[in-house]
């Protein structure tokens, strides 16, 4: 499309700081006939001390009209636990039917990794978003005395775990390698289990030219720092996938390059784009914060709105801004974002 | 205690040989005075092939009787997935009420690890083990339809919680660096984390002593690549202690130094000790299991029973056999074992 209506949720912490250099690149990025509008969203921690509200339906109703949405980060120490996850971040990925939640990773040149030996890392985890333990159907009873009870549910349906499978195995038939693993702990978790393996033998049979392999969690992440060179798509739940990518994250050049793009493939409601990294308070407002992770979620963006070339573009431009990085020239989140910026203009 | 009388259950894949060393090194290393009784129980995948059966009363009942189990490993392919997990591995575990599944992590010299760097390792996790999603309550509904529903239902006690929060408050509080940490997600599973939390708050608050600390289990896995010298005791619930002490076991030598303890602190049940590595079948028969984690999970039963010296002893033994290991001399399962068990020869 020749226009981008765009939601920008700067958030929390460093949020605001990030989404600035994501902007910026966009800006740079984009061919003169692709008209950009942005429209930005007061929504956070501090909406929340200010109003007490997390994601009013106005503002719901509003984001809705948008092509899609950036956001920064969500979440400050001096809010509730769960108050802003539930009510404003997964509310906007369940809303808006995220259900694919599509994170990279991938080994750059000249970035750091824990791992001796830098291993090939290039994978993709397809993770379910609007299911799985995030669904919020828990409750507790006789909450606060010695004879509490808590529940967490964990909802699973064909309908939900079959459209994240074949998107995954479409995914993996477009990639050199074509493989793709299921992760569960179906050992376990025999009735979840059972359907995702079911769906996922299922649908494998209409995809022969993608290598399948099956592992449980516990074992799969042994392997992300073993062997990450074996994955190349994984598809999973919303709790093993969230777990997952922390640590793929975290071996793969840190959180702070990981790109993430909760994705409703239908069209059918705006699909958001957000570094996978938290709001990091303890340095928002500082210039430290690395926006190289927006910047990527905004190629996702890109690639998700038919803007193939500008994705392919600003991968590009990271790569080669990554591999010249030294240790000693540190530079400023504003810095980096414009070195990123004069990287990709057209 | 002046005698023990072990229950031993080989199990599956490579648990019969390892199983073999253990009670090679337990014989050598206890004093003549304190009598040794096995006794073996044919159970896993062989004999549910054979009987149907997984773990009958009359085995149960008996097994009650000993002050401890051994057991090697339970799983093998040919059996459908969950089977004898549910039905043998995790019945033993909640039949018998151990509620604390004690997973150390060391480090020990001359050991492989991923992490480039080899930083210090050293924790031990506390894994509660007879609720959160393991409790086999889930269902499902219209299975094998486009309608189909599954559930898995985390159950979450403050009876259950309290006890193995302070479990792990006196292990910490025993330890030199006295440092506890949560580990949950309670920003999601809001009514679990908030029962873990405040739980967890309410009895720091008897533990001055005790440096506390709060990590979503996503960040956890982190910082067990980036930072695991962080790390002393941890606290966690059931799926994520499963997920934490695999990833624990890849950077602290391998899956095949991992041992673990099945532990119910009342001693109302015996207790179960077992290596964190599966039947592995694929490399079964063939001598060339590393039966370290087996010997080690020995210690922690001798540690269980009241014989502190004696399983230390054997602590040192394998520290000492892997600081001498070298790659081009690779030993059978046999070999290893013999040489841990003239070690501790008292
Ligand atoms: C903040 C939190 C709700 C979120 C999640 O658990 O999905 C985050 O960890 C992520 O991975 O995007
Ligand atoms: C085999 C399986 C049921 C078991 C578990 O999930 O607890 C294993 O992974 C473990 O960690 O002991």
């Amino acid at each position: 499309s020749r226009s981008i209506n765009l939601a920008v949720i700067p958030g929390d912490g460093i949020g605001r700081e990030v989404v600035a250099q994501g902007l910026k690149v966009l800006n740079s990025v984009l061919p003169q006939d692709v008209k950009l509008e942005t429209k930005e969203y007061d929504l956070g921690a501090r909406r929340w001390h200010r109003t007490g509200e997390t994601l009013p339906d106005a503002e719901m109703a509003a984001l809705r009209q948008h092509n899609a949405i950036l956001l920064g980060a969500i979440g400050d120490p001096s809010v509730p636990s769960g108050v802003l996850e539930r009510g404003l971040l997964l509310k906007l990925r369940f809303a808006f039917d995220h259900y694919i939640n599509l994170r990279p990773s991938k080994l750059f040149p000249n970035t750091s990794t824990p791992l001796a030996g830098r291993p090939e890392i290039d994978f993709v985890v397809v993770r379910e978003g609007t299911e799985g333990p995030y669904t919020g159907n828990g409750g507790s009873l006789r909450t606060g005395t010695p004879a509490e009870v808590a529940t967490e549910v964990s909802l699973n349906t064909a309908y939900g775990v079959e459209r994240v499978v074949r998107d995954a195995f479409e995914r993996a038939a477009a990639r050199p390698r074509k493989k793709l693993t299921l992760v569960h702990k179906n050992n376990v978790l025999v009735y979840a289990g059972h359907l995702w393996k079911n769906t996922f033998d299922r649908v494998a049979a209409e995809y022969p030219s993608v290598t399948t392999d099956y592992l449980h969690v516990d074992a799969a992440t042994i392997f992300f720092v073993t062997q990450p060179e074996r994955f190349d798509v994984i598809v999973t739940d919303n709790l093993f996938g969230d777990i997952l990518t922390d640590l793929a994250a975290a071996v793969s050049g840190g959180i702070g390059l990981a790109a993430s793009g909760n994705i409703n493939p239908t069209g059918e409601f705006p699909s958001m784009f957000e570094p996978v990294h938290g709001s990091a308070p303890d340095i928002a407002g500082q210039g430290k914060a690395d926006p190289t992770a927006t910047v990527l979620s905004v190629a996702l963006l890109l690639r998700h709105l038919g803007h193939e070339s500008e994705a392919a573009r600003i991968e590009a431009a990271v790569s080669a801004d990554l591999a010249e990085r030294t240790a000693s020239a540190v530079r400023t989140t504003d810095e980096i974002g414009d070195a990123l910026a004069a990287r990709v203009a057209g």
